[in-house]
């Protein structure tokens, strides 16, 4: 049975070149080559291994997992891996764990945060990983607001150094990765407390276990949370729990480069602009977004061969029965997911370019972009992980009854991914973020000319008095006319809700009251972006042959569903008709028969090998029920045949002695 | 701590007589009765302890699980429990095991496939627990599509016996719960071939394993299928896989109540109608509706309870942070499920009483009902389990991060419930069942009378013509305005259906073509019938102060909860201005402040144990963050300060000696 291939025939039935669309998927030659090898690194490495994830206790897949983690480490000093490669190969092992928590939190805080003096301290023991730190922010009883957290940090001038104390169980350090078993030291976010005086909350580092015995210091408590969704998932990491009793640190390992204590227990603000510490969440946020298209793209690669593979129904004369992907209401779930996974992964590309021109823009404090470059990455952080978490379980019902096996890989994909709605910062929270920017950007309009992605505000008269000109099923396919609807729609929704605040004599409270709306506003300006940046990509050159009509259409796929999903948005601003909106659908459907002789060969486009992926029904061959087959039979729980139990709790059931039987 | 009701303001807040809610909520006093005994005998016996369940491997949970079931046995017999008593104890135990095949399709399909004589032999044996009883459907190969099944049953006239054989790798049965370790029997579907001739698809009861020593009988292999989603969930059961090699069963183990095979081999239909057979489904499927409603409860419970105790931003001046449970976008994502498990509970009641009228009807060979009855249940079940298991994940996004931990209750709840989207008629599939019968009813306008759900078609010309009057607010809080334009837009969009159907030459094709449109317009039908029975309910007597109106608000959030999300068909169809969604979407939002108070009260009113939540995050007394802190610190993975692994694969790393470490 090795070496066959069930996908063959669709494979040739692809209209674009493959290995073409992995570069465009990618973003550039090197970074497939990069992700590539590093992709192939971890498959073809035994110690990677992870479908016996599910199966090991907390404690040996905590042990397991830091043994990889550990591995990786030495392979990447061993190949002396650039940091490029060195993310990737940790991306691909596909595990969190501390190491995450050093590289895109620690060392960046430091980096952010310290003085050109506390860097050349700390920052080489953290790049060497002599040390390994967290970032212990959200507490027991606070999570997204940094300022009602309860931690103290209070000045003792007379010994130069800070108390770190938690005064109540709240107060608890609580969730922190790596925190419970792994880190050295974290860096602690507590209420600076000079004089009986209240500072504002800021970041310290701590040192929390023994370099020697790695015991926890004098006066730290620390351990881990207890089990979160998923079997593996986010069981890797160590979670953390931390509570200080009057834990003294000197005055130097306050972060400083914002702001300062003096010796003598002066509170100065540096003249450093608050406003660089932003730059560390926009950049992080990115990263969320890029993640999404990547978890999304999984899931998808999977229900997409498993929909080919099974059949279901339609058997004509005995013949065999109909590919469940040719079902049309398989195609309406998952072709929008296939075209999202693109959208997503063009529009984080785009992202990260603002992001590089954002940091450019800082380094010479020009803080104008950053308000925009705040907003766009927190919508789009919560769009991306919204629809990428309910597109993964989606991915899951599309493969019915075997999609809920563990060995499909999406049960474990979906408990380990949908952690990012609520991480850096919560999906909600984030679009109201947004609405504030777009509330702001509405009311200055004629005052000051909106720029980058709100650039559409300044036609806003004529976005809010033309309508669409649809006529036909046909003149829908023109970018033109999609934009100006995403942007009419946006624009309507956003004006308004700023009419409607207008009303309201205390504007947070009209910002409450409509709160719902705004995040529904704050939506449409979102997936504005995600389109305009999908067409944006497709102006420019895309090599080989039929790729870039095919992500045309996937582009439109996703346009048109947003449009039908979101119609009540479209016809309630009054940008389309009825019969304009059911014209958009009729064209969705029509380009599903586009999509579906390509559907394979835009799933393997993805580049993913079956390490990665980690399900038995994504398997690139399609070999997908003999290996079902054989896996129940690797389950330890088959080991007896007589499973443990049923002598005790089965058969005086059966023989009616249930009446003497110890239970 | 003990004895604190950090609630109890909120409880005093309630507008209504909360024990008479609990009573309208369990339908009658005796129904409360039952069930709050059987919940409190459960949460008081430390046999049933459930906390602990996701820290077992798979071998002891299945132990465990079989302890609790034998245990429950012995407690049912002992105190002599009713059947109602007898389910509902199970049912408060919550976990799945082989007893509910048992009760729930081993012996219901003896009931209603056997003969008289078959029902002498097997009926005993079955409700005594004799004998342990699968239901062998589905095959690796094969879900829902039961004429696809593979697996054979070949008479062979010279021994009087069937052989049960399992051709490919494709046929072994696979999934059946409490087949992989504990069924004795199993009514096994087989296609049925008589001298080379196939005789369609027939359920044979077949011995699967020894009665002496429980090995499998020779000619069977059996096992478990391997883990699924969650740690407890479904893992408590032996879903199964099954192999036959020609195993002979005698001639009288076929289910012979609707079709015979004769000893010469002659294959004979009895005059039993076969529209007997749905009488199960649609039993089945009316429990899983009522079921919804009690999973989706559970999870609103715990995601109001704890956004009540959890706070987060707004403090004024140093005072306490605002609840969550007071912002408007908490509000506008919970209150519309709190409402809607409302409302699933009351069409579950009157889908019991039309599963009783339909009951009487089959036993007088009254079949005119049936179909609709079907539609019905298959329409609900796929409504009800789809928007349970997306609220019931919503709730723990609600939850912010801690409802990502176990101990919240909410993953495995989800892990567990989001099957049911999928066992029993996959959700899609479902609603296109409904669809074939809408297309038909659709047909028949003017030709027949439409009768019970679908009696609103006989005013479908007015309902095509006339459009929704609101002009204000306060004109949507009319339950005539509400009903009609749930009716119009179901009317309107199955009309439409139909008439594209009609253009298509070939009505399958047409009706593969528009499957989409079909699910839509058929999920537009089953939130009319939810609607509707919702508000049948109220206009029944409902005692107690306050109930009736606190009802009525529920009933009023959830249907203009469905209008705003569905907005697009509203105004699709015409039925509705944008000027009137916008009105009924701000009476929606004064509604949630009439839910606001109220909203401890609504969730204590279900009744739950906490033993039955299962949930730190939404216990009785609020008492969350010292809980959650003790759990943390009773996790095993706390027994060790410094945990295993530490020393291996960390310390090496921090003192830059990995290139000699054994990894």
């Amino acid at each position: 049975m090795e070496g066959v291939d069930y996908l063959s025939d669709e494979r040739k039935k692809a209209q674009f070149d493959v290995e073409a669309m992995k570069v465009a998927w990618a973003g550039s030659h090197e970074a497939f080559n990069v992700t590539d090898r590093m992709a192939k690194l971890v498959a073809n490495d035994p110690v990677f291994e992870k479908f016996s994830k599910p199966l090991l206790d907390r404690k040996d897949l905590f042990k397991n997992s830091l043994r990889k983690a550990a591995y990786a480490w030495k392979l990447i000093q061993d190949l002396r891996l650039s940091d490029e490669e060195a993310k990737w190969l940790r991306h691909y092992i596909d595990e969190p764990n501390y190491t995450d928590l050093q590289w895109e939190m620690f060392v960046p805080a430091l980096e952010g945060q310290t003085t050109e003096e506390q860097k050349k301290k700390w920052l080489p023991l953290a790049k060497n990983m002599q040390i390994i730190g967290c970032y212990a922010q959200t507490e027991l009883g606070h999570g997204s607001n940094v300022q009602g957290l309860e931690t103290t940090a209070t000045f003792d001038p007379q010994t130069d150094e800070f108390i770190i104390h938690s005064p109540t169980i709240t107060s608890s350090k609580w969730w922190p990765g790596g925190m419970g078993k792994v880190a050295t030291h974290g860096i602690v976010y507590a209420r600076l407390i000079i004089n009986g005086q209240f500072h504002g909350v800021h970041g310290f580092i701590v040192q929390l276990r023994s370099m020697d015995n790695h015991f926890p210091l004098p006066g730290i408590t620390v351990g881990d949370i207890g089990l979160k969704f998923g079997h593996g998932a986010y069981n890797t990491m160590d979670n953390g729990v931390l509570r200080f009793d009057h834990v003294r640190i000197p005055r130097n390992q306050m972060l400083m480069r914002v702001s300062q204590v003096t010796k003598e227990g002066k509170f100065v603000v540096s003249d450093v602009p608050r406003q660089l510490m932003y730059g560390t969440m926009v950049s992080v946020r990115q990263t969320i977004v890029a993640d999404a298209s990547k978890a999304l793209s999984r899931a998808v690669c999977i229900a997409t061969r498993y929909s080919t593979i099974r059949r279901q129904f339609g058997s004509r004369n005995g013949g065999p029965e109909t590919q469940v992907i040719d079902y049309k209401t398989q195609q309406s779930r998952l072709f929008p997911l296939l075209a999202s996974a693109y959208a997503f992964r063009f529009v984080s590309e785009w992202l990260k370019l603002l992001y590089t021109n954002v940091k450019q823009r800082l380094a010479d404090n020009d803080f104008s972009t950053l308000p925009e470059a705040h907003a766009c990455t927190a919508g789009l952080k919560s769009l991306t992980t919204a629809a990428t978490a309910d597109g993964i379980d989606e991915c899951r019902k599309l493969c019915g009854g075997h999609g809920y096996l563990v060995s499909s890989g999406l049960p474990e994909l979906y408990a380990y991914y949908v952690a990012a709605c609520t991480y850096e910062g919560e999906n909600v929270v984030l679009m109201l973020q947004v609405s504030r920017f777009l509330v702001k950007t509405v009311s200055e309009i004629g005052i000051k000319q909106p720029v980058g992605t709100t650039a559409y505000f300044g036609r806003v008269k004529a976005l809010m008095q033309n309508n669409c000109t649809v006529q036909t099923a046909k003149d829908w396919l023109n970018i033109g006319t999609i934009v100006e609807a995403f942007e009419a729609r946006a624009a309507r929704m956003a004006v308004d809700c700023g009419q409607r605040l207008a009303k309201f004599e205390n504007s947070e409270e009209g910002f409450a009251e409509l709160s719902p709306d705004l995040v529904e506003a704050s939506l449409a300006h979102c997936q504005l972006i995600v389109v305009s940046k999908f067409i944006e990509r497709l102006q420019q050159e895309i090599p080989g042959k039929g790729v870039k009509d095919m992500l045309q259409v996937l582009c439109y796929v996703y346009a048109f569903f947003l449009i039908h999903k979101h119609q009540g948005d479209f016809l309630a601003t009054g940008y389309l008709t009825s019969k304009q909106a059911a014209l958009a659908n009729e064209q969705l459907k029509n380009l599903y028969s586009k999509v579906r002789p390509n559907a394979i060969a835009l799933v393997d486009s993805f580049n993913h090998t079956d390490h990665y992926l980690g399900s038995i029904l994504g398997r690139y061959d399609g070999n997908v029920y003999p290996k079902l087959y054989e896996a129940a039979w690797k389950d330890p729980f088959n080991d007896s045949i007589v499973a443990d139990g049923i002598h005790q709790y089965i058969q005086p059931i059966l023989r009616q002695t249930l009446h003497s039987a110890k239970l």
